[in-house]
């Protein structure tokens, strides 16, 4: 099959051996792919990945269970042993065995084929486009801050980057009724955030005394900005995961008492519902659709200050034919 | 007055100026103080301090709100401004413009004589000595905890570090149906605190799998030990002002969805209800009580790694007449 290895550096390869559908699995034929901040931390050697890196995806079931044989699906990336209290109390996702779909001890999406159980697999109604179903698994990760902490739509809320996930988690929570403000660094993106009818402001004329911070910045600064501009006894929400950090002191969030909670991955099902309702529409976030066998160049062009979604076509060319 | 001064060094002065009653306070005579770990922070150049530190004491009241008159009183430390909405909501001791006793803007109890508002002031009732009442703060500090948070008695429950706040926090989550073990690093205060029913245990003894961690290590090591310890999505409470660290990455709190919350002062009724039920006795962790003419050496004693909590005496001898 066709795929993107990584092995310290990133190589396309046109003759990559089959992915094949793990016992009791489903084999998942790609559709879509697209890139996201994680997968550019991987390639720059975080958790020392190797392999094939992807875990935003749609794809049609080619293989296993006979009730989704053919369907089109996205898919919940955390596989779970299925027996821990974790995976019991339906939190899979934090099973300390777990695999995770192109990050932890399982392939991933950037190629023809993957392989996941079909519990992790959601069908996708047809009203929904292959080029937004692909956005599923960054909405539920911003989802899942609205099952860790309530929001009354009164909050002041902040979201620290403007990046693509910044960008999604800002249109979650406006979908969802609050009104976030991004603070960014790129005025141009900000502009283009403003298009779709988000408030956005360069971050360093935010203000504090904010209920509420989301710090999507992908960096320790992001942290500090958002200890800065937090009120007391607020909240910070962290959901990208930053290189290491020197520096960081957290002497003011005890003096504050604020909450830092760290956020990942959420569930498939509120997100699904959401792009069905057409509540959230991700497609203007997409700045560029590259063939997989541009892979190399779509992560770079990803990584690039002024680019939100690149997504990834499993097909050779990304026209219609 | 009699006063402990710092000016970058800490000196005693026997004909230090008096403090008077700020307008429409209370003038308290300090009968006894504690020394805490941030009085410590603060002779090593925390928050830029000058002046009198000192924020844990019992005293009587001498000048000021007549209904107060001769009472003996402990005191909340936080002095709000009395109109923001944080004041308002009850949240003084968050208030931006607030002085803090012996802390910030306001002389505190190394001396004879402090000022504190009426609103601030607690009458201790006869059953409770100034050696228990003394603890008011940093007992009341540790009741904020279970503002903050709802325990159900069932919770793995750690406290890292084994001094005097870590062994207050660990005795009010017992009285409270908590049964927290403390982890440390010092054999013998680690046996102390096992005699008082406390489990406690070499902090690398501890195994992973903690729904709440309470770090009161004061070193930036414990939050990097209490990540390691505390299950997915569990809670870490920050209950000291580490200095500035190097290092620290939030990653896996991130990845595991942990809630970091800062937590620094409480409420004094709920302490002091506790106290005068006889809930908490905190007499066993009293290593040392000095003149305050002897401030300096007290202060000294209290940096060294085995000793508990050390108390200043305002009277010349702390031995009864």
């Amino acid at each position: 099959m066709r795929a993107l290895v990584f092995d310290g550096r990133l190589k396309f390869s046109s003759e990559y051996p089959d992915t094949i559908a793990r016992p009791g699995e489903c084999l998942v034929e790609v559709l879509r792919a697209g890139i996201c901040g994680t997968d550019l931390e991987l390639m720059r050697g975080y958790m020392d990945f190797r392999g094939i890196a992807g875990h935003e995806f749609v794809g049609k079931v080619v293989g296993g269970d006979p009730g989704l044989l053919g369907k089109r699906v996205v898919g919940e990336i955390n596989v779970g042993c299925g027996s821990c209290d974790l995976c019991k109390a339906d939190l899979e996702r934090h099973c300390p065995n777990r695999t995770v779909l192109g990050i932890l001890g399982r392939a991933g999406a950037f190629a023809n084929y993957l392989s996941l159980p079909a519990r992790n697999l959601l069908e996708v109604p047809d009203s929904i486009s292959d080029e937004v179903a692909v956005f599923c698994e960054p909405i539920a990760a911003a989802y899942e801050i609205l099952e860790q902490i309530r929001l009354s739509g009164r909050e002041k809320i902040a979201v620290i980057g403007d990046g693509r996930l910044g960008a999604i988690v800002a249109l979650v929570l406006k979908a969802e009724g609050a009104c976030p403000v991004i603070g960014g660094h790129h005025l141009e993106k900000l502009q283009r955030l403003a298009k779709l009818g988000l408030e956005a402001d360069l971050a360093e004329k935010l203000k504090p005394g904010f209920d509420v911070i989301v710090d999507c910045s992908g960096s320790e600064e992001g942290l500090l900005l958002a200890l800065r501009l937090v009120r007391p006894r607020g909240t910070i929400i962290l959901k990208s995961t930053a290189k290491e950090s020197s520096g960081l002191n957290l002497a003011s969030a005890v003096v504050d008492e604020i909450s830092i909670i760290g956020s990942r991955c959420g569930r498939f099902a509120p997100a699904l519902a959401a792009l069905a309702e057409g509540k959230i529409d991700p497609r203007p976030l997409i700045s560029a659709m590259l063939p997989l066998s541009d892979g190399v160049s779509a992560l770079s062009l990803a990584a690039q200050p002024l680019i939100f979604k690149v997504l990834l076509s499993a097909v050779n060319s990304v026209l219609p034919a």
